[in-house]
């Protein structure tokens, strides 16, 4: 009874989809989903109180931001069996790293239009308020745990790029991993791992992109792609640019080259830092990150150190 | 009752550990367990089925090897409440895994007198023969992920210390973690962990030592400790020894000055090595181990080229 349900959800969002963002008759619904007027006004109801944006008008429904729909079928056919599209998930990591175990491909992405208890880096918070792109990739690569940083730089590497094609804006990568616009986050990434009999079994890059969504008081720090371009955008568009970028690039991982095209789109190299790990703090100038992506600080003294993980803030 | 049966077997273990090599009659092991002689008779039958060596004479009973006993008990007060014995276990592995999953605590130890089904690197199969010494570490430390490669060096070197120390053998460190002696495989390191939110969950060490066991024909590079010594040895003396000098040596860490350590006592800078990783192969003389445990391998054209993984093979 539920799953039927959902189908037909699943089926009135797919005609809403299809049908752009012309009005379908309850009557033209009615007919192709064979149930009746008072059963597809029910199911619309329950749609927008899930937060599907669907306009109701005399002449029927439709669905408003068409292009901003995540669902499966929204995407191409090389990726629309790898997505699961939630409306609201406590996090999407906590997700992914459950599908992940079960039988999840590589290159899975899990969606949710919120989060309640979305995870930052070090398990603070992450604000996931509506309208953003938050999403967790599940990769299960075959490649040994000292090999997984890559993913986390090709991911951003792909962000970047598709970003900068799609919206020509000025983004740039900040070590390790997160995107700044205008100095100010635009995308932050996490990523998990499990690791079994000396290989990988999943990496999760969790992926928080603020696109249509207003940062808070809260997040001073933070930039929506909406504020910055001064109009919303197509955060489908944005997914699928990256997924296949992203795929393209990890096809056959080459490290050298990977954080060679990552270099070039940072902006921490040649800032002063600072690095904050759980037990020291280090400042200094950036002034190179090497092929396994650690940074190179130097301090007051001229001397250089070797940062292989941290908090950087850009000074 | 399976509980109580198990109760009763442990307490009849533990008055016989206690007694050393001696006899313990029959009547006293009946009167201090408040169970008849019949049942002392069908527990010690039971205990010797599953393997452990007991001596049935006129006189009582007496426990063969009590100081190879690997027993919760037989432990010092430091570390009897983290041990997790068990007479036979798929892999150790696969117990330390789900064991850390619930609320083991940090440094606990899983223990198996045989393995079914033992693994080793890249899923191969790990002979575990009787007499060896089988086990996984469970760590939960306050570590990211980058820095968990630290652990493994210290376990080999806090392994290849005490083996020295009590045996005054000439062991040394294999890169990246197996010790070997007489240029044979003596033990054999296997990590695995778990990451959340850019933290290590767990790092699991599996640990395997040719001990009193007999290396088998299809394992021709392995060497047993019993081989060498021309007598069997303690296994506890050796655990608990190692367990010591581990704790000690993790509770600060110092990536620099473990790795200093570790290289004072590996044969494998100085050798040609042949390095096999997924999809590469690499020969050349190894001729440094960074501080991030990287391998420096010179190639025959005089190029350095950095090795962060791989199966390392001294030719």
């Amino acid at each position: 009874m539920v799953n039927t349900n959902k189908n037909i959800k699943h089926d009135i969002l797919k005609i809403l989809y299809q049908a752009k963002a012309d009005t379908v008759s309850g009557v033209r619904l009615s007919d192709s989903l064979d149930i009746s007027r008072v059963a597809v006004w029910k199911h619309i109801t329950a749609l927008k109180q899930t937060g599907f944006e669907i306009e109701s008008c005399p002449k029927g429904y439709a669905l408003l931001n068409p292009d901003d729909l995540l669902l499966p079928f929204c995407f191409s056919s090389e990726f629309k069996t790898n997505i699961f599209h939630f409306q609201e998930l406590e996090s999407t990591m906590d997700k992914a790293r459950a599908i992940a175990k079960k039988d999840a491909p590589h290159l899975s992405v899990v969606i949710a239009e919120n989060q309640t208890t979305g995870r930052g880096r070090l398990n603070r918070k992450w604000f996931s308020s509506k309208g953003g792109l938050w999403f967790t990739l599940i990769l299960k690569p075959d490649t040994p745990p000292p090999l997984a940083y890559i993913y986390n730089f090709a991911a951003s590497l792909s962000l970047s790029t598709s970003l900068k094609r799609l919206f020509d804006v000025n983004v740039s990568v900040k070590w390790p991993n997160d995107l700044l616009l205008n100095d100010k986050k635009l995308v932050g990434l996490l990523s998990e791992m499990e690791t079994r009999g000396d290989m990988v079994e999943f990496v999760n890059i969790g992926i928080g992109i603020n696109v249509n969504n207003q940062p808070q008081k809260y997040e001073p720090k933070a930039v929506s792609l909406k504020d910055v371009l001064g109009k919303p955008v197509s955060r489908k568009l944005i997914l699928e640019t990256f997924l296949h970028d992203f795929k393209s690039r990890i096809q056959v991982i080459d490290c050298h080259k990977i954080i060679d095209l990552w270099k070039e789109q940072t902006s921490t190299i040649g800032s002063r830092v600072r690095i904050e790990t759980l037990k020291d703090m280090h400042e200094g100038l950036a002034v190179d990150v090497d092929e396994t992506g650690a940074l190179m600080l130097q301090d007051s003294t001229g001397e250089i150190k070797k940062i292989i993980y941290g908090d950087c803030f850009h000074t």
